[in-house]
């Protein structure tokens, strides 16, 4: 069998501008950055156009170590309606550069359904990571130089500084640090630590942004701690928008590349699923839909996290109208959250599909609460038997819903075109009446708990004092009318992770509520939330080479 | 007058593929950024060519707070030279991102002699120093990763382990830091510290290397520290040059973007003049006489410095045989040096500039120990008086060298036509014999005293305890055969940066001696050496904007 880099080193890559072309973009609207990526201009997105077009969330069941492979559907499905000669753009986050060098390969899909050039995309790609790094560490340093300042002082206590610095790697000897020491010429001392970068709010901030004005309101907006008469200090206090705006000049427009089959795909930004919105950003959305009839676009781990918040944060925020659902399962992760051991997913066992059923039940469910009609997505692997997946589809139908065998990792476009004919259906079907789950103006308690009673099953929420005092000083800066974006695992529907399937009468615990004033929303915690992985006793750094004419070798 | 970013501003831009032509480079090999830049293949290298074109050096008088504008003379003489019928490109350094939001702007030039788009130059150009970033931080992790591992233990001694990270941002405060903290899940508590990216070792082993096979290899021989049984580790021993090599992949491709009058510019590398060899890339010099009968490159700092260093460790390693010298001075620096105030520099002040001679005398005398001729360039700046700049005419007269004054700042390529006759005809006089200073098969005391009596003019060299024990610890790894690469304070040709001018008598303290061994030297220390700057009470940053079409403000 192929790798995944083997298979994209087989494909002849198109010029950028011919895959532009599809998009009816002139070569001279393209920012080339070598001959196979490009970034857009920002004066393509046309409000006309992006509120025709049709957009289509790829979500998944709660994912298990057997992998679902959302990405891979995602450009799948993309190759498959353009194969059935509906012009489409899939539209996807940019992979974070750090997991590269740890456990798994790079996230520009698999198989057969893969964007290219994927080497250039898993690592620096067009460097929109390393300016929102910079952008995010330059308001570090500010706030670090404000704490040295005899002349300048805003007075900030150091104590109350939660503003982290970044890096994209993985590191955990990072994650709690102490700066500042050896002296008075060398800062303040302070505990502090870096997270990864997809977790900066300068990430969600830039996805959220509608244009650079927008951008630059929002980095200003960005709430660094109090001052040690108990005022609130944000970034603007710190004269810092302008400049980190000025770092994400480039950053800021979307990038172009291709599938396998030469269609197009734009890739724009990578915020976490979990402390932040999980998807692309809403100008790469929106070019999507400017430029195409059809955008195929995902959201991170399962419908409870990434959907959930791209509806009600990103969509409600950006006032896009998704008009169908994919939801993918694999009947490998339907035995896994049916009781099977990760070691034995290989084997035909039809009663452990059935038994994890009600996971893929649920997350269906909630997709109605949006008004969204969905389509149940196979992901097919080697092994996966008829049996099983008659099960699943037989119950889907039960459910009024289509579930459709996909197979781009294997056969590319020509394994998803039943596939893409279903969703168009659906979307044909359905009115395109699009609701999101609360209204922002609710009381914070109120959206968290109709989050967790809705889309969780929780039956209670419990409060840390911890949480109590933190809905107090959201109150207190004016904040409470930000949507929630509640971070938890997304290993169960539940809070506790252990919990597989459909978990019931459980009560989640918010633990802490965290400010991305930034960005627009509130971060309520329920559980321990890794924001600076580390690496594995033997990173897949050590495989990684390069050859003296620049070929790159264990990508994958 | 206009602000440097107004005169850039004013310039129309040629296509970059155009300025690919005056270097006869067809725009299909170009890898384009956007429409100004382009990285160049490095199979444009040719030996047969880049061995017979001609290689001019821009240095400097030792630097005053006046300022002395070596980029901007090489700028201007590259103009000056185009102009003549010469066929030239100019070879420089890529600014450091960091300082930009300190006190100074970019350093791209100034006025009429500049590269551009200065903006994209200033900030992230290319990604270069990111990848760079990236690849040190990768090792960094590496290392602690070790040290968290039970199942691959290398018994790395943290306490030994002198790779620290880095980070393209003045932030004083993370000078010095202990990380790990946090309990056993969160890596090995101990001391580190970030420096600024362009200390980086990796900088000056991108910078040194000849091709990719030799960057893998200088990565792979960086000194890590020592397991606790006194065995040397090196980046080798964890696998890490591959994956380095990898994030270096475009990094190592030499940038092309014009000067403001549309000649080409070849930018590539910026490691420091102090603890690294101050000067761009081998392989942007080996392409830039690859493709242009003209080069004109720079080395940072004096001549002490970056010249001393651009000779004995660039071109001994490279095979480079530089032609000429420019020796930038400046009326005011000459003043500064002969003891003048840096408030009173703007009046005529005859006496102070021939008191300040002796500095530009002794860098003179030390190009004349490197078989190479020199022309003295006197960078005007208004207000320098006609006397005063007839005494430095005189001086360089009566020592045999032509003083010519450039005037590149205020009028371009005009303003440097008759430096650029007189330094071709420098070098057609001369036979083109240069000769390094040093064989670096001495032991090391003997080329730390070479450098420090020939070119300081010490007359004596003391070792402290440290620095005596370094000298063991080399010789114990077999490292002594490697150049010195002497860090010393820029703005004295002794050790001591209050002693002006022609400084005698004196003695240097070597205080330790670093190793750098994958970029292949050994750093001797004499001073306290800054490798990661602070910001100042009013950072720059606070001033820098952008609006809603993209336009910066405020970079300079």
């Amino acid at each position: 069998m192929n790798t995944d880099l083997e298979i994209a080193r087989s494909v002849q890559l198109r010029p950028i501008q011919e895959v532009a072309q599809k998009l009816n973009v002139p070569a001279d609207e393209l920012e080339l950055y070598g001959k196979y990526k490009a970034k857009l201009p920002l004066h393509l997105i046309e409000e006309s156009r992006w509120k025709k077009s049709k957009l289509i969330l790829v979500s998944a069941i709660s994912p298990t170590p057997a992998g679902e492979g959302k990405t891979t559907v995602s450009i799948g499905l993309s190759e498959g309606l353009n194969r059935n000669g509906h012009q489409t753009c899939v539209v996807l986050r940019e992979p974070s550069l750090g997991p590269v060098f740890g456990i798994k390969g790079g996230a520009t899909g698999g198989g057969w359904s893969q964007v290219l050039p994927m080497e250039d995309i898993n690592l620096h790609f067009t460097g929109d990571f390393s300016a929102i790094e910079k952008a995010h560490n330059l308001l570090a340093a500010l706030i670090d130089n404000n704490l040295q300042s005899k002349t300048r002082s805003l007075g900030i206590d150091p104590r109350t500084v939660l503003w982290k610095r970044v890096l994209d790697m993985n590191d955990r000897a990072l994650r709690q640090v102490v700066i500042g020491l050896g002296g008075t010429a060398s800062g303040v001392p302070r505990e502090t630590g870096f997270d990864i970068t997809a977790a900066s709010e300068i990430m969600a901030i830039l996805c959220l942004a509608k244009d650079r004005k927008d951008l630059k309101e929002r980095l200003g907006n960005i709430f660094v701690g109090f001052t040690f008469d108990k005022q609130p200090i944000y970034a603007r206090d710190l004269n810092a928008q302008g400049a980190m705006a000025a770092l994400l000049k480039d950053a800021i427009q979307p990038n172009l590349v291709q599938t396998i089959e030469g269609n197009p795909a734009i890739i724009h930004g990578g915020p976490f699923a979990n402390i932040a919105q999980g998807t692309n950003s809403v100008i790469a959305t929106r070019m999507g839909l400017s430029l195409a009839d059809y955008v195929v676009t995902e959201a991170g781990f399962g419908f409870d996290l990434g959907a959930e918040k791209f509806f009600d944060i990103k969509c409600q925020s950006a006032g896009l109208s998704p008009r169908a659902v994919v939801l993918v399962a694999t009947i490998r992760a339907l035995k896994y959250h049916g009781g099977v051991a990760l070691s034995d997913l290989k084997e035909n066992n039809p009663e452990a599909v059935r038994a994890g059923l009600p996971n893929l039940e649920k997350h269906l469910e909630n997709i109605g609460l949006f008004g969204i009609p969905a389509v149940v997505a196979i992901n097919r692997f080697a092994g996966d038997s008829d049996e099983e997946v008659a099960i699943v589809q037989q119950r889907a139908t039960e459910l009024g819903v289509e579930a459709v065998v996909a197979d781009g990792w294997a056969e590319g476009g020509g394994g998803t075109t039943q596939l893409a004919e279903a969703v168009v259906e659906a979307i044909d079907r359905s009115e395109g009446d699009f609701r999101p789950l609360y209204d922002w103006d609710l009381p914070v308690e109120e959206k968290i708990a109709t989050v967790a009673a809705k889309i969780y099953g929780a039956k209670a929420i419990d409060y840390t004092a911890k949480a109590k005092a933190d809905l107090r000083k959201i109150a207190g800066l004016g904040l409470d009318k930000l949507p929630v974006c509640i971070a938890k695992t997304q290993k169960s529907l539940s809070d506790n992770p252990k919990l597989l399937g459909r978990p019931k009468d459980f009560v989640v615990t918010v633990r802490e509520i965290e400010i991305a004033a930034g960005a627009g929303f509130l971060i309520p915690i329920t559980g321990n939330i890794m924001r600076m992985p580390g690496l594995p006793a033997e990173p897949a750094a050590e495989h990684i080479d390069i050859d003296a004419e620049g070929n790159i070798t264990g990508l994958f």
